[in-house]
């Protein structure tokens, strides 16, 4: 059920993403969450996340498709410990397609009202230790 | 600030996984957490998760030492993401010296009371979407 419930959530995340509805994606967060936007740089509140994805949009040239890949969820006393395949398809400097491979590590947390928020987006998974 | 004290936490509790005092043990997880035993494997609860480390010290005949190498911590909204390497110095069949490497994702939770406790105990990482 979780399991559902938490790949619907990063699917229609992926899909904000994909469209740069950062608006939206920001629902997805806690108020306080932490993002690592690339190895070395984390971004801590929804204000700055936002930002970073603005960032990441420009990085991305505006071509930017992220899609899921295998999932496993690890539920316990009311948080998650999310681990996914992403796929990101952007173009390269030379405008050439490009897919992007990532093991990502994503935290929830149940809110009081029974809703999944993301408290720690870690798109680079444990591949930050040998960063 | 967090980053030490959860070191000093996991440090404790690999402390008593190697001298196989797993009421101590216990002392670090919330009631409910989830622990991956092995791929494919999870066990909930700690009444479940003692019995899964009785049997982890018999699979490991009962020549276990657990250290810690490079760590990581992402904090947010009272949660935290751990990523580190662990080592596993152990013998093999034939009783040979063995040193197993993982790269675990573990999730804490703050707790009203200001202790870390662990949610989800993931010694294996996104390495599980690969096994």
């Amino acid at each position: 059920m979780t399991h559902q419930t938490l790949r619907s959530v990063i699917k229609a995340a992926d899909r904000a993403i994909s469209a740069e509805d950062f608006d939206s994606l920001m629902d997805f967060y806690a108020e306080d969450a932490t993002l690592v936007v690339k190895p070395g740089m984390t971004v801590k509140g929804k204000a700055r996340i936002k930002e970073a994805f603005e960032a990441i949009a420009e990085h991305f040239k505006h071509r930017l498709t992220v899609r899921q890949g295998e999932m496993e969820v690890m539920e316990g006393a009311d948080t998650a410990l999310v681990i996914m395949k992403s796929f990101l398809d952007t173009v390269d400097a030379d405008g050439w397609d490009l897919t992007l491979v990532r093991r990502a590590s994503y935290v929830f947390k149940r809110s009081e009202g029974g809703r999944w928020l993301c408290t720690v987006d870690n798109s680079y998974g444990t591949d930050l230790l040998d960063a």
